[in-house]
């Protein structure tokens, strides 16, 4: 086989700062829009946030539609009620305003407003028919109100699919928001439970990113437009990956305690980590967390919006990352040790294979998320339909260090118990 | 004054890798183009590196026209003739093939293509008219074969006026690149001095970028229309700029001795840094090294095309920067010892305002570029000319970590005698 020997970098525009979230319109009118449809989520919308977004965007003489039905763990059904929203209001332009849900709900609903067709046409296969857009989107512009997602950054919208018992996405480079304004005084309302769970899975995506497999490991491609859009990890996104897992480290706690500078570090930190991680790919972690979202709907997360039962995407996804990367650390000792040695902060000369699950679990527990299945509504008899859940994100597993077949996911998955 | 809490990432989607040229023609498809000027200079024509390109370009289906008169160094005039080839081909795309000559030229050719005008419209203030193009170019893919200029990352094309003696450019964001493709092989052929002059280039983009005023030093505009395109110094410049340096320090001398893989880490160190000072800026060295390129045309520097006397960008830089960060020591001496750290490769706790200065005169030797004003042509009686020139470079000016004045000018450029 013949290496692959080329790698990309692509970074949504970003503007950083206290305040910048009142440069909406004039971002919008810059872009070109003139009828804009902002999509949010009631809690959102009730913290005020989508009204001074609105605000901004009315002041810039551009007309303004709110949409703030955003359901926070997206599905199908929730995606394709805001696409036809989107379809029948006429937009040339889209803002969104939350979490990964909401602006994964904007990135959809820009995308069948344009292009037309279903949810399922566009969503990866094996689950949907993985059709890709043929041209650019309309305008979109992301507005993170949550320091966790990166969603701001990637070029994927992630969904539930209740039906088949399955967490997937929709991912393509026409999916990248144009422009993203990360303020971080939109975070001052947040729950800590939010900033806690958020934060853990910018550590993970972080982590991930970092230990994947090297770009040219994989096979070099017949034409550029067979390359993957999981790259593996490049001299470039480790340099997002490490900085994001150096803030992460730094500010995580505070920033769950309510210190407002730290929760600014931890928002810059998840676009940086959505950065490296929209080059090099998720694995083990994420491909666990699809199922452990999709597969039971009893658990109810503090903190969170108590309409339905759901795990939050940042504990369904740290709570396999110890065991998981127990499991990694043979493939790329050096890199382990490296994630380790950033999130403490400090040289760790002697880290081995417990030191990153002991750091991880370490900083679970002080901000305060499960750090087992079970208190997630899972026990051993729920193990092989996880594995099978997980087994379908070849996309993502294809990026693990170490191969994961499904004798190794269960083990991870029961040591996660 | 209000303090500025606001500042912005934007980076060149870029493809990197040995053999990665020959994705031109995929790239330029991608993005819509059905004829396209590629702009070159006689020395990569020369090298066989223009036609490689145009290969891959045809046999993607896109009609090529090659021009391949742009000047090492440009001037008013040779953007003139360039744009007036743009004008007359009726062509949809641009392709920048060569060093920052020819990238600049690309980018100044697509700009008159798009929205007609002259040269001289476009220009800076005061010495130009600086109208801003009103909406984005057509597409332009950009692909240095120097390990250099960064120009592939930034939104500025830089020219010489000879009629008024001074150097400057046009600066948009619509200027940016749509894709930039950084192959190393395509420096295979480099002399020795070129990749001695570029690196160096680079190592002031960095350096110069890293002890810039912090963006949060500068006043908060009224409108996101008057932030300056360099705003100083960010976390996230930082990034970049660090990295170049750690690059530089490690990879340069090895470089510029022919070490294939060395020069790979160069040319990713340029584009690292050219993401950093497009956003940060340049200063006190880039301000003086306008009119030392622009006052004298004597100086025939070895490696370089002989057919006209002038000074690589790189050793116009380099050669008052021992002096210029000797002076502004004591605005910031923490960032100043971490730039001499990242480019010594070790911690240097007792840096002073001597080490820096002293480790690139050490480089500079190393790499065998003059050291000193007096091999370049000038001498005491020319300092005030160059003074006048650098006094001129306000917009770069503003971002140096201790103001310059015409007194303190003079002292540096004494000094670099």
């Amino acid at each position: 086989m013949s290496h692959e020997s080329v790698f990309t970098l692509e970074a949504t525009p970003l503007k950083y700062g206290p305040g910048a979230a009142a440069e909406a319109g004039w971002e919008l009118e810059r872009l070109g829009v003139k009828r804009a449809m902002l999509v949010s989520d009631p809690g959102v919308a009730a913290a005020g946030i989508t009204d001074r977004v609105r605000e901004s965007v009315e002041t810039a003489g551009i007309e303004a539609e709110v949409w703030d039905s955003a359901r926070v763990e997206p599905t199908d059904a929730s995606f394709g009620e805001a696409a036809a929203f989107a379809v029948d209001g006429g937009f040339d332009g889209f803002v969104g305003i939350g979490g990964g849900s909401s602006i994964d709900t904007a990135k959809v609903s820009d995308l069948i407003s344009t292009h037309g067709g279903e949810i399922m046409d566009y969503v990866n296969p094996p689950v949907g028919e993985g059709r890709k857009p043929p041209s650019p989107l309309k305008p979109l512009l992301a507005v993170p109100t949550t320091c966790g997602s990166g969603a701001e950054a990637t070029t994927v919208a992630i969904l539930d699919i209740p039906e088949q018992h399955v967490k997937t996405g929709i991912s393509h480079r026409y999916l990248r928001p144009d422009q993203a304004i990360v303020d971080p005084e939109l975070t001052a309302s947040l729950a800590a439970e939010v900033v806690a769970s958020c934060g853990l899975d910018v550590i993970c995506h972080a982590a991930e990113s970092f230990v994947a497999k090297p770009f040219s490991e994989r096979e070099r491609p017949d034409s550029p437009g067979d390359r993957p859009p999981y790259q593996g990890s490049t001299p470039i996104s480790d340099i997002w990956s490490a900085k994001a897992l150096e803030y992460g480290g730094r500010h995580l706690r505070d920033a769950v305690g309510g210190d407002q500078e730290a929760r600014g570090w931890m928002m810059l930190a998840a676009s940086l980590a959505g950065i490296g991680f929209g080059a090099a790919g998720v694995h083990i972690p994420h491909a666990c967390a699809y199922p452990i979202a999709g597969l039971k709907h009893e658990y109810h997360p503090a903190g969170y919006p108590d309409d339905h039962g759901f795990i939050p995407h940042g504990q369904s996804v740290i709570v396999t990352a110890p065991a998981a990367f127990r499991y990694t650390f043979e493939a790329a000792p050096d890199r382990h040790r490296r994630v380790a040695e950033l999130l403490a902060g400090e040289p760790l000369p002697d880290a081995d294979e417990e030191t990153l699950p002991r750091l991880l679990l370490e900083l679970m527990d002080d901000v305060g998320v499960p750090t087992g299945l079970r208190e997630l509504g899972y026990d051993v008899e729920d193990v092989d339909a996880l594995i099978e859940g997980a087994l379908k994100q070849q996309r993502l597993l294809v990026v693990a260090p170490r191969e994961a077949g499904p004798e190794d996911l269960g083990a991870i998955l029961r040591a996660s118990l």
